[in-house]
């Protein structure tokens, strides 16, 4: 982990038991050295995603650093469980536009939080002087040949999704007092569904843009994997699970476009 | 590889050619999914690194779109050298203020050359809208054991650099004119070297600080691995390689500087 100058060398302190370091979790060297050097398994795959969040575009600029950590890890390993992938290592590159230590700390407990829930080691990445963004790299395995992907649907295959769709979205129009603020802010990566479902999903995708355009994903890689040139898919709107919140609306329509095309749900379509 | 949005999704073109794709790369999936499949190979171990550069503090304001896209993607590259990796995969994440097709086509370009050069893939990462900035992470793999680290040094170890060293500081102080400004903005990491070391050398560092900040690295790590509480080197000034730019340099002063803690050259110093 590289460091502008001697002053961000101390935000690794804030990262510091972060860095996994049980043994068997892989990590032959962390934090400290010009790269890591990680142990893959025999018989497993690597799962590699990225995401970066922007501040005033990915979240909105007041929200708590707590949280911003939470969002930033829980993108990539919904990323990961879109996959069927069980999460090993990530690597954090955080620019930051100073040098807050009660922010810092608040970040880095809402990344702890959630890495220490999946067992996800920090291992590497730097800091930043520039204005406000986060970018992790997260890597998982997989048994060989079992990853689920967005283009393994047939025609006939049911369209499923975990949890409720919409409440992030709903938060975000209706503001602070929403009751699904902790949705949008705190999504929960589907992990134990993503592994559950590489013996039984055609195909899955996480819905980070909503389900119609998630659902898209799919139908356009699997007709392009089998030669079709158009995939189309039914939705019975009800049947979409929705939220107590987002059931008792009065706005139905507001309520289809959350749910249908809201986006930051982070939960799994498969078929 | 995610995008904000439509527009953005064009950005992927750009970057269209750079995903390998030749049988026996080990992408087993690469851009297009939620996360890449990577095969790494048996008796090998993974090695990770992931660098950020900031537009107006990693690199002027006005570099130009190709060296942004080399260097980017050469400080990863170097940071793989120090560890004697030969290169595999890497994801970019890249924020942008503007869609500019000109700005990136050029950028693509620059990080092309380089990737070909070594035979890197891109298998993901995402594009955002927000101040410019470029997260690169890199991924190779060696010989198990056969790492190169910055803790292995001993007393009595003979201290050595490749290439010359304070060309790239030359280059920023003296600004475009300079004849070393290529050393600034397409630093050439050293992988061919780092491999050959991984049996020759007992410590090894890429310098991108400067020879006396990195060198000190080599320092402390070793010492803490040998449960010393502090090791020191030896720096005959006379002895470090220079350009010809440099060694006919009138400020002598200047050209010290430069050479021992102007960072950016991106050689590799080893013991």
């Amino acid at each position: 982990m590289n460091s502008d100058n001697t002053e961000f060398d101390l935000i690794r302190r804030y990262f510091s038991d972060l860095s996994g370091a049980q043994s068997g979790d892989g990590v032959t060297l962390g934090i400290g050295d010009d790269a890591a050097l990680l142990q893959a398994r025999a018989g497993k795959q690597l799962v590699v995603c990225s995401d970066t969040l922007v501040s005033g575009r990915h979240f909105p600029a007041h929200t708590r650093a707590f949280d911003i950590g939470w969002k930033a890890l829980a993108v990539n390993l919904s990323d990961l469980a879109a996959m069927g992938a069980e999460p090993r290592w990530f690597l954090l590159n955080l620019t930051v536009p100073t040098f807050d230590a009660a922010w810092l700390k608040e970040f880095a407990k809402g990344l702890k939080v959630l890495a220490n829930q999946y067992g996800i080691a920090l291992v590497g990445g730097d800091t930043s002087r520039g204005p406000l963004s986060i970018c992790i790299t997260a890597m998982g395995e997989v048994d060989r040949g079992k990853a689920l992907t967005r283009s393994g649907a047939r025609v006939g295959d049911l369209i499923c999704v975990t949890g409720t769709l919409g409440d992030a979205a709903y938060a975000l129009t209706e503001g602070e007092n929403s009751q699904c603020i902790e949705m949008l802010n705190r999504p929960r990566p589907r992990l134990e569904a993503g592994r559950y479902l590489t013996e039984k999903a055609s195909a899955a995708i996480d819905i980070s843009d909503g389900l119609i355009s998630d659902l898209g994903h799919i139908l356009a890689r699997s007709a392009g994997c089998q030669k079709s040139s158009v995939f189309s898919a039914e939705i019975n709107f009800e049947q979409i699970p929705l939220s107590p919140a987002l059931r008792t609306h009065s706005d139905k329509e507001k309520v289809i476009a959350w749910a249908l095309s809201g986006g930051d749900d982070y939960e799994l379509c498969f078929t």
